[in-house]
């Protein structure tokens, strides 16, 4: 039986939209993709798409339809780590989604770290907030690393899953951002997060991030233009 | 084959234990109960259980081992809502965790509503922050209501699910405060907010939340006991 039809709304800009296509890349879903002006969103989107006005959305099943205009019949479903987890359940043979529960757990217990701990901290810092330190940021770094099993190429195992799609795009861009001093903190703070990052005590977390980015559906994916802002 | 064995530490006046307490329930897992003392937590906890020395928390399989002392080979697991999906992913045919990937990704959406727009308005409120208005908590009520869907009995059909879980712990203790007047909010915003509720635009809202507050597991592991505090 063929899967119903997925149109994807998404921004080449947007951490959060990456997210998506990296999971469509790892499933091997055909999918609909429409790029979302995020200066100048249409005016259809909220009402017939999403409410809240954010990629990525997904409008999944229905009949055919231009993305513009999608069918009622079709579900509307929003939020990354939500959709994440959809595409995974909808082809679990990809093992994005672990089958077993403990490795299940471990995976969206990685992705609370990513979401507490790493992401409010990479915005604090590149916003240039008084919280946004690097010594704030390197203890975020450190949690996600504190969690990371040894011996194993990825968050939880040596399979790919939701949890390394979580953090990708954002280790993507703070790479990107940090390298090429744009963001909003002092060029001291940059450095002395490159520097502290260079610690052999990262090693586990240098290495790892290495693959997340080498990875084929993450390269596939990322399109680093300028400004790169987020919503 | 016979689950695992499942070690429960959680505390009665904490909401998010009383989650998992729930979907432990639901599914008829048969589990071994610590009452965590959470105004005199013992210095065992943190080191053996849980790092960030929260409730709730679980330590899964491995030898039977008294819970002051669990087995280094269980693994420890802990975030209410990852150890409710995890216990929903133990027991499939509970139906706590929907089949349908579809309905999956509405359960969450629901409890991405519970988390940030219901929970932190709820807190607010109670704690008498001056963003905490009854006017915010009845928008937040209203943000359930709206994704509510018609004509079911649950959240997001006739089954009972993690999405239910999520929110009637939470909606009890409101409920209990708001009723006997405990909490740091004026006296007049708590009429206000009481009077609000009565509105018939909040029917649908109404007959929903009395119907999570009528289900079996929710009352066998409801202790409202003073004060009701969260950590």
């Amino acid at each position: 039986m063929p899967q119903a039809q997925i149109t994807l709304y998404t921004a080449k800009i947007c951490p959060y939209a990456q997210r998506t296509e990296i999971a469509l890349a790892e499933v091997g879903a055909p999918f609909k993709r429409y790029e979302i002006d995020l200066g100048n969103k249409p005016e259809w989107y909220a009402p017939k798409v999403n409410p809240a006005s954010k990629v990525p959305a997904i409008a999944y099943g229905g009949p055919d339809a231009p993305p513009e205009n999608p069918s009622p019949e079709s579900v509307k479903l929003a939020e990354s780590l939500i959709l994440v987890e959809f595409i995974g359940d909808l082809y679990p043979s990809s093992g994005i989604v672990p089958a077993d529960p403990v490795l299940r757990a471990q995976a969206r217990f990685f992705i609370e770290v990513v979401s507490t701990k790493f992401g409010p901290n990479f915005m604090k810092f590149i916003t240039g907030s008084p919280e946004g330190t690097h010594t704030a940021l390197l203890a975020a770094v450190e949690a996600i690393q504190d969690i990371l099993p040894d011996g194993v190429k990825y968050a939880v195992s040596d399979q790919y899953t939701i949890a390394d799609i979580a953090l990708a795009p954002f280790w993507a861009r703070l790479n990107v951002l940090v390298q090429k001093g744009i963001g909003a903190y002092k060029d001291e703070d940059r450095k002395n997060f490159l520097k502290g990052l260079e610690d052999p005590k990262y090693a586990k977390l240098n290495s790892y991030v290495q693959r997340l980015l080498a990875r084929q559906s993450f390269k596939s994916t990322f399109h680093p233009v300028r400004p790169l802002i987020f919503r």
